[in-house]
């Protein structure tokens, strides 16, 4: 045998305080519930799970969509499934890009052999309307409008129910990224009307990260059917995930799925069913102002203008003189909290504190606080001319 | 709010014996593992555990393969990882077909815009060398050989050394599915020189479901570098999900990997390495010899020639006069035991016990017989005419 078993030991992870942009901190309800003893995906008493994991996230949804359900892998396998399932080859998509999930559906679009036609506003602005009104008026024959309710890159919400409204008026389907929203802010996909949606398991729902709840109309079903060329993927094809999923008749085997991943989905969205979901709302909000009020006395100002800024993602300009890998190391290293770096355009110029789901409590805004001052007293001070 | 909290308790599964073909019986320790507190994708901690994942693999794979790690998705997408980085459209791809498996891989070259050259064999039957050297003989432009190691569908290992070898001969790629090999029986990826090889967590690895192993080797490497088309999925990318998973220079952020499914892997692979792998395989020998003299007292048949067996999974003719559901009910409900039911083409017909990972043991063995012995005597007991 040339290769030897490694002598590596059981992993111990740290107890971190996660605020960055998710996971965030996960219940022990969740992660006790994930340890439950494994049993098969064809088992009833799985299937029966299943029904009501698909039953709870239309609450979560706000949607009677009977195709809604928790895709077998992470957010951007929800995104990806949502455009390889509604774009064919040579289909307009009108594209809305204000941050790096944009983008990635950009990729999207094109990988699919779709026609993008971007939207583009400044990173940490909402989607214009007005462009949005303007690439429609172009361009009639689009078939679909894409965007991010809140972008998790910037923390910028648009107005997903007027987007909507433009796409409903131009006759195109609307696919919305929902990844950092769901459970934070109100995400109505029945009366905004959105065709097709994903979110991620790991933000305001606070479940670990791996699982892609998604969500899919009538309108955007009947497109599926209607497609003229099969989905480039296999694993996506909703045709065929459906026989899975579908409560309707006897189930087919399409993959396994991650059944303890899918215990934890199923004890958080209890949890949010529990606490109710315009009270997880109000939390959310109640948070971030507490959040906001810590921030002024630490002169530390936002990004995003007031209209548009998410309480569940919180970003804040770096202040001058201050190194970002140095102090969010520090955070982590001696306080044992993680908050965000920028990602893309924004790399280095800001900071992401996330209040998400479990989170979004009082004593991670006031821990965040103290450790943010004491970092920024240190890290602030100026180096000793000898 | 149009839609209320639905009234839905915390789900409590039973506890089953799963001998079926996966997932397995996952170890306390591998759920304890999960359970631990989340932390960041980007935390070192978890970075650090990711490169002990990454050599953990090498060492199940029997491989020094660098692009060696858990695709963040069941085993189909760890299949559709390998087709759609390695086939461009209009490569010929020579594909083996013994069972569902083999019919999935098909799929997936369809759909890469790849051309199927298939190499059919009965269900249950090995891959059929020579069939596959004519397969050659007659396309000598093909580009990649795909077969299937260990048939889950059917419990029927091929040759996959002696398929390597005639793929190297002309000069194409190997394709090698070992979702239900690895651990469980010898796969060596280095010495019988596969190019690209997939497997799952829930199978010979005893984690739970969700994940899987890949590993490329630099000749596959290569060929996605000088590729001429993108990759058809942004998520499947290797080009993109080696900015995360290589240890080299500054980690970029791709998605956010399942990180208690992974402490799960890494606690599975752990075990792997204590046990030493040779003598996990002589265990699941061991196990399937005591089944099988077991089997042999109840009047069961193997549907597999001894010759091409494989010890972890054990498919059965159904005994005439048997109800295949019932009896599998019967056993599910009597005895909180799963065994899985013929696919494809061989359902109604074969049953599929596992004896993979935690579940290849004494007690699972003569609970099993034990079980089947108690059903088979009723089952097999003629209707009462009144």
């Amino acid at each position: 045998m040339p290769f030897t078993a490694p002598a590596i030991k059981s992993f111990q992870p740290p107890r971190r305080t996660l605020m960055g942009p998710g996971p965030s901190d996960v219940p022990q309800r969740i992660l006790d519930a994930m340890a439950r003893p494994t049993i098969g995906h064809l088992d009833p008493a799985f299937t029966d799970m299943m029904e009501e994991i698909k039953q709870l996230l239309r609450y979560a949804f706000q949607t009677g969509n009977k195709l809604t359900f928790p895709v077998s892998g992470p957010g951007s396998v929800g995104m990806e499934t949502c455009f390889v399932n509604l774009v064919e080859p040579g289909d307009k998509v009108i594209v809305c890009v204000n941050g790096v999930f944009g983008g990635r559906m950009v990729e999207n679009v094109k990988r699919t052999g779709g026609i993008p036609v971007l939207v583009e506003d400044a990173w940490g602005e909402p989607v214009s309307l007005n462009k949005v009104a303007d690439a429609f008026a172009a361009n009639p024959d689009a078939k679909v409008l894409a965007f991010v309710h809140a972008e998790t890159s910037t923390g910028a919400r648009s107005d997903a129910k007027a987007l909507a409204e433009l796409a409903r008026k131009h006759g195109a389907l609307t696919i919305m990224d929902c990844v950092t929203s769901l459970g934070g802010i109100p995400v109505l996909i029945d009366a905004w009307g959105i065709d097709a949606a994903y979110s991620g398991s790991q933000k305001c729902l606070s479940c670990t990260p791996g699982l892609a709840p998604v969500t899919f109309s009538e309108r955007a079903i009947a497109k599926v059917q209607a497609r003229k060329t099969p989905v480039q993927s296999w694993f996506m094809d909703l045709n065929l995930v459906l026989g899975y999923w579908s409560g309707e008749g006897r189930r087919t085997y399409h993959h396994t799925a991650p059944i303890n991943p899918l215990y934890g989905l199923h004890e958080a969205l209890v949890m949010l069913a529990e606490e109710g979901i315009e009270n997880a709302w109000a939390r959310h909000r109640a948070m971030h102002e507490r959040l906001k009020a810590g921030l002024a006395k630490l002169g530390l100002r936002f990004v995003v203008a007031e209209a548009a800024r998410l309480p569940q993602l919180n970003s804040l300009a770096i202040p001058a003189g201050i190194d970002d890998a140095a102090a969010r190391g520090r955070l982590l290293t001696e306080f044992n909290l993680e908050i965000g770096a920028g990602l893309g355009a924004l790399a280095g110029q800001i900071w992401r504190i996330g209040l998400m789901g479990y989170s979004a409590k009082q004593a991670n805004v006031d821990y965040c606080l103290k450790a943010l001052e004491a970092v920024l007293a240190v890290e602030a001070q100026p180096v000793a001319v000898i």
